[in-house]
């Protein structure tokens, strides 16, 4: 998508002609309330990982419909000049609250919500869910695999597998905040500051006379810690004999130590563990060993409990597609209109009661155990309700409301922070550093069974009575009405 | 991704540095040949679709380091400035051959090959690899779901799930040039021409005080053949009648009839019965059934069988994910180098015999009946190979050579044509209308047994002699030097 343009029209059809209809009908003034939540967690997990604001931000700071884009609206032949007129001073006006990139977020909790006239908040509806629908998955997806790495580097490398050019830069960031040591996608670097390093490929081997030349050319060019591919060929019998000696007749004369062999194909857990044996054997017990070739978290967890001996993981397509998982379902649900200062409450019913929205404009605070420091459970609320966290406080099911939990205690932090006021920005963007610093210290504050790959514990996201009670009071109604 | 750039850093970071290796080595006068091929069909299907060239041929004329790439450059402190002068000057100087987009692809044979001092071919790697692999991969899947759409119109309404920006618009492209009518997405419209279309959310029903004001407010303001989302509240009991209401009161009288209802949850097709049966009752045959909601090939051939009466498809996230195969594992190996004049046939060995790759400058025919017109088998020959199509032609499987089949009466066809020589893009590039009818006519010329969407017959890819031969050979000698 190597194309000049405002991302401005990057928006379901349905938005402009919902838009223009709103304009027509005389609703631009209503004040429009939407929710952003998920309802499923991936891979069967216990935890998701917010991620995308940054880019929702700016894209919502630089809302405009610029020529090109009126001249596309005026073709089709849908929309009256008055509304075209509209969207050409069309900016965006409105106020945003949302997690902070990094956060654990859970189902059915507003990760953002956005309070904006009707049709401010319809039009950003589509980029708003697609970059934290990516970003999170991603995000998510790299926490686990980070997890299953167990202290040891993992690089994401899967451009040449994502789903486009921003799938590959974007993907690479949110992998970056949820725990990876860095991204083979040089362009991540440049424009995020995603670290990114990388060596050889097997062409490189192959476009030498011989492996030997190849690998001693290579640490004669890279002598500070060359990463050298030893699969093109053979692996024990031809890859790691040429690597020890193109170190030996190369490195060592220089007097430098750091060097490292990569696999990209085989058993993963015997080859590593001969590999390691053969390097030890010749005095390379400094030499690391990198592993690629189709990993994901499973195979993480099962090659390290087979003893493979591995120091870093390179993961390419199963990560920046999310491939067991690729489709992270974000929504974005009415929950309350304003008409002349009259400010109603919106429900979405459906057959399907994980479907039933919550209605209102919320809050969310994470409940956290003062003894522990663990998070014990999140709390949605009416806005205008306090969670007065300095006596005890009584949980309960949403679904099975005799389940009842007294929280003793307890900390209570609101989640959701102000990013737009009044269509100024107002958020104080943390660095790409410090958001994965609050992503790690968001893990860290989970206690391990929320953390499970399988059949994790199911964390508390509750309704505050209050809440619960309007919810209910709308489902009563709405069913008298049918 | 809304920030100014060139995509030339949209590269692995070994593409640089072993770019800088060949530099330093003295290697930039070396020219290689690289394949890109795939391995594996998605899904289990029979065949998949080329699409990306387009995209690929603006990077590659493009490329190019601007003052920011420098600097990113530099700042690695890992390339020299000798190698930053001569990448400041860098342009594309070599040759491509590709299979025009929307032809019918199948396993091990290039679908393009990039001809081109080494450095070169290796710097395009990475974006040949990210574009073909995407939208490949989304052009296989829409021709599945529009396969089994049988007739009805599919259109692509997944933005909100994709994995960002370029996978949203490029999606919607890939999506329409294998058989979609149209996308949700406006920019790839403005963009490229991918008709858009949308009517309302569930937002715009309960923006208003009722069902029925939504509706005939969306009536009168859009006439001409509105669609109305009648899951809101309840198919059956309100989204119908509302609608049929609304059709009468607003739209009968301004005499017109077209009009459509859109289903997006519940049971499609016990209610899409339904409601064809209150429809039709009401005087509305002329109203056309929409459904959307999770659909894939699979599901619309369920509830087609079934009797579900639907005139159209509304397909997001499986579609734009590609869901149940969201990788498509093409692949850029060496093929040959040439080294002061001498070409070298190269090839990559592989315990996995199925990774093994076919070496040297080669070619591909399609062999179609004279008969029937239909595509029988695909032969790699090696490049100075000239395939008469005017007697017989022996071809051979090529793990099991003694299965043997004589084609006669047959015509062949090149399937790559020249895209760029000499580093100027000499292809005339068809409209997208033309690649899209391109991609019909390509169905068209296979046997069905090709098509089916699970345990299809494995069409021929077949090797000459020659070229089985030089592999065989290649084999064998690199077996003996181990």
């Amino acid at each position: 998508m190597n194309k000049e343009t405002t991302l401005s029209l990057l928006c379901d059809f349905y938005e402009l002609t919902m838009s223009r209809g709103y304009f027509a009908a005389g609703m631009t003034d209503q004040i429009a309330y939407f929710d952003v939540f998920f309802r499923t967690v991936p891979d069967g997990g216990g935890y998701a990982i917010a991620a995308g604001l940054e880019q929702i931000a700016e894209y919502v700071r630089d809302l405009h419909f610029d020529d090109s884009d009126m001249e596309y609206l005026r073709s089709k032949e849908l929309f009256d000049e008055d509304f075209l007129a509209y969207l050409k001073t069309f900016r965006f006006t409105g106020d945003i609250w949302a997690m902070p990139e990094g956060t654990v977020i859970f189902p059915g909790e507003p990760i953002m919500t956005v309070r904006a006239p009707l049709i401010e908040a319809q039009l950003i509806e589509t980029y708003v869910l697609l970059q934290i629908n990516h970003q999170s998955m991603i995000a998510t997806k790299a926490s686990r695999i980070v997890r299953a790495a167990d202290g040891r580097a993992v690089s994401e490398f899967g451009s040449r597998r994502a789903h486009g050019e921003s799938a590959a830069v974007l993907g690479a960031r949110a992998a970056y905040i949820a725990g990876c040591a860095g991204t083979a996608c040089a362009l991540s670097d440049k424009l995020y500051g995603v670290p990114a390093g990388g060596t050889m490929a097997h062409s490189w081997v192959q476009t030498f006379d011989n492996e030997y030349d190849a690998f001693s050319t290579y640490c004669r060019l890279y002598p500070d810690s060359p990463t050298l591919l030893v699969d093109t060929y053979n692996v024990l019998k031809s890859g790691i004999p040429n690597a020890i000696r193109a170190v030996k007749d190369v490195l060592w004369p220089m007097g430098k130590k750091k060097c490292a062999i990569r696999l990209d194909s085989g058993d993963i857990t015997y080859l590593t563990r001969k590999a390691r044996a053969m390097l030890d054997e010749a005095g390379l017990s400094n030499c690391k060993i990198v592993v690629s070739n189709s990993l994901d978290e499973h195979i993480i967890t099962q090659i390290l409990r087979q003893g493979a001996q591995v120091d870093a993981f390179g993961v390419g397509e199963r990560l920046i597609t999310s491939a067991s998982t690729p489709v992270f379902g974000a929504v974005y649900k009415l929950a309350a209109i304003e008409k002349d200062g009259v400010y109603t409450p919106k429900i979405k019913v459906s057959e399907n009661t994980a479907k039933i929205t919550n209605p209102g404009f919320k809050n969310v605070y994470r409940l956290y155990s003062r003894d522990s420091g663990k998070a014990e459970a999140d709390l949605l609320t009416l806005r205008d309700e306090v969670v007065d966290d300095s006596g005890s406080i009584e949980l309960f099911d949403p679904q099975h409301t005799w389940k009842r939990k007294v929280l003793e205690d307890f900390t209570a932090r609101e989640l959701l922070v102000p990013i737009f006021l009044g269509g100024e920005c107002v958020y104080d963007f943390p660095t790409l550093e410090q958001i994965r610093e609050n992503c790690r210290r968001e893990i860290d504050s989970m206690w391990g069974e929320v953390l499970r790959f399988e059949n994790p514990h199911n964390y508390y996201v509750d309704l505050s009575q209050k809440l619960w009670d309007l919810k209910h009071e709308m489902l009563r109604s709405r069913r008298n009405e049918l």
